[in-house]
């Protein structure tokens, strides 16, 4: 559809790692473009790790100047306490691509795990192997980082149907 | 202590409504500065609401200038996704009183419950009541609104122990 290539930011939220990655769509084709994680300290303040986030996704934001923004929905696990903390995070991984004017789509994990790998529940390894055939360029050097490549990767896939449903209404 | 009066902003998180309070405190005078809620329109994408939340408690922060804020420590219950919401919005709670410079402080409700009423599971009309107590001139519309003011006032009762703590260190 469109000729002009678009760039998108995936992130996976954690208060301790929040992984980012960021890709090129042009058509079918896929480019690598830059990946990390931002990282907190765990003997620091909540709202100090906090902020540490917000800087660190505003810098990537400002860098790469993203078209679209992809996140993880998150996995919902028995410890609430884990929950919150996770949920602290994703607050602001919704925030700050969101406050720069960036559309914001949420993918649940098991749609990243069979948009990658195929399957439902493909295990970490397999996504990044995956991530080294779809993108060659990508250096990953956390799980995180690639997951939000992997994140990435799923919203290249699925936003143009979503861009022709919102057309079609 | 201190001479100056010492203005303190407490938030109450909520993805639907965050309640806030402004109190000025100086010796152990009390005085009521400002209360009220940012809503949130639940057919709203989250990020949207998010963003909501922020924009409206950064407005609170530039009008009021707080020198220190304290936010609720979530009580987490047993439904998950309600408490990743409660998480969401917490993390802009904790994120925009940090960002500006302020000391966050963070006290379970049940502390607060026992500052303002002076046992540990007070009902919410009791708060209230005790508010109109504390701070006369108070005006709060909602429960938000008034929670967001009985966490500053106990803020303002435990905040000066903190601060002799941490000089001692």
């Amino acid at each position: 559809m469109s000729l002009h290539p678009i760039r998108i930011l995936g992130i996976d939220p954690g208060l301790r790692r929040t992984g980012w990655g960021v890709i090129e769509v042009a058509g079918n084709r896929l480019g690598f473009l830059g990946c990390g994680s931002v990282d907190t300290d765990d003997k620091a303040a909540v709202a100090a790790r906090l902020v540490t986030i917000h800087d660190g996704l505003a810098r990537i934001v400002a860098d790469y100047r993203p078209h679209e923004a992809a996140v993880e929905a998150t996995f919902v696990n028995k410890d609430a306490s884990a929950t919150l903390k996770l949920g602290q995070a994703r607050g602001i991984a919704l925030l700050v691509p969101a406050r720069a004017g960036l559309a914001v789509a949420e993918y649940a994990p098991n749609l990243v795990k069979k948009t990658i790998v195929g399957a439902g529940h493909g295990e970490k390894a397999q996504i990044r192997m995956m991530i080294g055939v779809l993108l060659p360029k990508a250096d990953p050097r956390s799980d995180d980082a690639a997951d939000a490549l992997a994140i990435a990767v799923t919203h290249a896939h699925h936003r143009r149907s979503a861009v022709l449903r919102a057309v079609a209404q």
